[in-house]
């Protein structure tokens, strides 16, 4: 059994990666930290975890963790960054669910994170784990920097345009929206039921912080720089991202349902759905599946990419079990063979 | 006191005439009528009036129709233009909530409403519904046809920007979301609250009935067609809309915060928020205001719009009742007076 | 033109407040307070109050008080009865929406608020602000101690029981559901929606505050002490409480439907319902009513007592506006007219 | 493996039932029937099945269902008691998830259901499957009655106490919450979101179905007839229940912590938590478990149970799986390890 342990389990990702850890078949959690509640049990914490997982909160140590054959890193964003050469050092895999390994440029990084970065030599080795992309590189990292839970939904959309050179690349618009778990768990008044419930917003309209990830990913891909407006927005419900993506056509239209379904005929978990669909977050809650509609409304120009997935899976946990079956040579699909829950 | 009909009160948009106007000052409630529920008392079906609607339903005629000083159709479309001649023909003032009288050229509305308009006559005497565009009209107007929701969220929030040339009219983008009253009190599984709760998805993506009529708007406020594309979403949960626009600058960008603050100076219900807000829809539940903030995202040359209307206000029975007032003289906020009902 | 002030501006149930006094005709609001804002426009908070309050928030003190005619005290429990005695003396009326002036007993004050009372010896002045009990009293009072949520919605609902002798007074039953706005503005996970979304439970089955106030009012009522179950629980939405109310029939059977008919006949703010209803928080939202339905299952000897109500307006503030229309000879529905908010 | 048949596939516990088996390690799903959607891809409908099961909906028929080992009916009530005389004597064994082999009396059936029961000959053998009471019986059973939702939480609450006589018979009292996907998925406008979101509810006060059933079983358990008054309420969310239960203390009071959990030691999906706890819904969603938590307030004679299960899981598709596990002497637990959905 692979030894895993998690850094920051008191948070939404963490124990949705306990969740699916718990049931993995070939893992053994081993240690879970949290500073704020060191010595509670674990499912004293998350009721929904009892009788599955039977752990108590350390302290966060190097020395600890050094035992595991992989650590998970669902942090606040520049923790991962402090620990991450003493655990390589004494050979443990790092997968990171925040943002210290997402940005190759360490300049961007203190730009758009308010600090320089704590690693910077790590940045060229780490690899940015969405398998659709790079599984190659993943099966052989020692380090993976998970994607946000946006660049992924927003990436999976749009790829496929991009990379064939289908459409404009200098006036994209993914226009986002997230259920509240994504903003995590915290005490702020912004996020109670009375503020949030009932009500839908924008936020962050002047520059949300996994803009400079989605341009960085779709510029690799696109092999230039790309224009793209990214708004999230917040929906009254908990879990599941909904990216409506617009694009300009340019040049002679390809079939575009065929591009997509040949781009992700042996992806497990993006599924493309028949033409004319309108994908709802629902079917993927607790799945760590993408599903994408393609849509060119009144066959005009203007091609609309629906893509959904649910935040803390395939947005956040689920990947980050995707990248560990990945570099522990596992089927890709083991422990995240879940069903979306619907109704 | 004017004496009003309601034709239609059994849907959203007709119990929420019937709450606007039980407190209106100037108004009694003359006839309220249903087909399906007639001799049914109208509180029964809608306990909240109980105590300030003292009606029963009855069956729509023109007969007793005839008597109100003016009569609002909140029914489905296709009703009113079979009704409208004869009861202008007796004097009565009409105020058409339902898309009859919304498009000014019949073959458009016979391709997106599948039957040949009833009363083409009619068309060009109507007055489209906007009192941010049409007010003087409106005073003096027998017929009104009143904006959709979305369009009424989409054109006051592109409206300066297109007036005013600063954008270009060829690639806007309206990505906007509908809490689910906007789809109407009918028995249908789609609308169910284990299909829509907790969940979001985007419909109508080929093309919305209301694209036509929000581009005909913006045309006649460019002076040229305009090219935009729409896409509209299903909030889980009941009230509000939120358009999110997509406009790209061109030529010397000018104030944009001042332009919209003129342009909207003198309007009653139309309030530009300070620059950095994010309008949350809760702010106008069961208001008639429309709250809008305007962004340039990291300076480039994209500006996004936010703007948020209670649909079945605003969107619908507020903005039919700011219509009677103009045309019967009356305060313009006579009965809208209601502040948006936080948390 | 009265003038009020209100201590603590900042929770739901002074935003409520400044909502409903906002439109009242006779009230002018001249001070709103809150020591974590004071200098910020109560706008900038509430965007809901845009156009409608123009004030800041200030620091309170006696002295700016002092000037007004009314303070509401919309602040924590144990706020009011620390300025109470300081505010009579310069002569102005006081209206506690928190729980300082609720219990006759300062020694189960202090058992159940963990401190001794402040000022226990305006405990035999204060009037408990119930008007459908103590409607004479409150025209003549100078401090109001204002009925919590579930105790409005539990004394409504078994008045007429209990006052008529019709049922048992050792085993009466209040299971009571709020919406999260009861529990207040706070920072606290437990509030968050990915918390209390799309979940339900109950919480301080143990024993609640609010049960030594129901039993007291029962009790007054009876004249004799009750015994009493009451359980509290949080609904996944914002506004509204549902109490159900079980008790035991003893000696012959009136006829219920018309002993709550009688009993609430002349009351402007309760809502008799027909026999075989079942209210909707939803028809009462935003409203200041009370909706009753009266069941007796199966005609088996327990009867079932169905009572809704706004937490945040019959509940709290809209209670407390009632109560300064008669403290101010003003009608008694002044500024509360508002009908529930459907759908 | 075992062959399964569903009939009636297009219900909330159909699709459910198909989302467990199809990651049941030990079950083929053969076929699933639904008269509307005949010939439709099952995956059509439920798109969150896509990729997981690969089935078309069938007409239903005996012939087609006899080659099944089971058949799982998750129909309205009254289909499976005309079909399943055929079905045993073809050797099929047979698990209803609706009402029509859980009552013993036809008469009290016919009652309650509003017709005669179409093979009352076969009552006697079907056994009620509640594993926690009938275990044994189950594992021989051709013919399984599968417990209503509602009556699943309450019997697993006041087992312990109506087994052992530490409470009163005559005044039991189950106040009772249901997310609305207990109601089906059926057309019908007050199950629309804009009817049932954000507002709350009691329903059929005056007697519920499962009104008879309760007091069925818990007359076994106590060997006595038990008078209990059950209010149904329905909760603005998807999926949960939650039953408050009321039962007055006789006698010396035992340890009633040490009751339950003594009770309870070897069931695999009834946790009780530890003294003080209020069990959330959301701990259970998509979970076959039920948590229970026991109080006494006050320490005065009323115990309070609370009692939570997924409606559609322990309380529909999940514990019929639990019955089937243990007619084929499969492991209790096999198919139903999923842990419940948090956040």
């Amino acid at each position: 059994m692979i030894q895993a342990g998690i850094v920051g389990g008191t948070g939404y990702t963490g124990v949705e990666l306990l969740r699916i850890l718990a049931l993995h078949p070939e893992i053994e959690i081993k240690t879970v930290t949290s500073r704020a509640d060191a010595g509670k049990r674990v499912d004293e914490s998350y009721p929904n975890l009892r009788g599955c997982v039977d752990a108590l909160f350390t302290e966060p140590s190097v020395e600890t963790l050094a035992g595991c054959d992989v650590v998970f890193f669902a942090t606040p964003n520049g923790t991962s960054m402090r620990m991450a050469d003493s655990l390589l050092a004494r050979g443990v895999r790092i997968i990171d669910l925040a943002a210290d390994f997402r940005l190759q440029d360490p300049a961007e990084w203190e730009q758009w994170y308010g600090e320089p970065h704590a690693c910077p030599q790590l940045l060229a080795e780490a690899v940015y784990g969405l398998p659709e992309v790079n599984r190659e590189r993943i099966r052989t990292a020692r380090l993976i920097g998970c994607p946000g839970c946006y660049p992924t939904s927003v990436q999976l959309g749009l790829l496929p345009l991009v990379e064939n050179g289908a459409v404009r690349l200098d006036n994209l618009v993914a226009d986002v929206k997230s259920g509240v778990s994504g903003a995590g768990r915290k005490a702020e008044l912004a996020l109670l039921m009375s503020e949030t419930g009932e009500s839908f917003k924008a936020y962050n309209v002047k520059g949300h912080r996994h803009l400079p990830e989605i341009r960085q990913g779709l510029a690799l891909a696109a092999g230039q720089p790309v224009g793209l407006t990214f708004v999230p927005h917040l929906i009254p419900m908990i879990r599941g991202i909904h990216a409506t993506l617009y694009a300009t056509l340019q040049g002679d239209c390809p079939d575009l349902q065929a591009l997509y379904e040949a781009r992700y005929r042996d992806e497990p978990f993006v599924d493309v759905l028949p033409p004319g669909s309108h994908p709802d977050t629902r079917n993927v809650r607790g799945s760590n599946r993408c599903q994408i509609a393609i849509h060119r409304p009144l066959d005009e120009d203007v091609v609309v990419i629906l893509s959904v997935i649910d935040n803390l899976v395939k947005g956040a946990a689920g990947q980050a079990v995707q990248n560990m079956n990945l570099m522990f040579g596992l089927e890709e699909t083991a422990g995240l063979k879940a069903i979306g829950l619907y109704p």
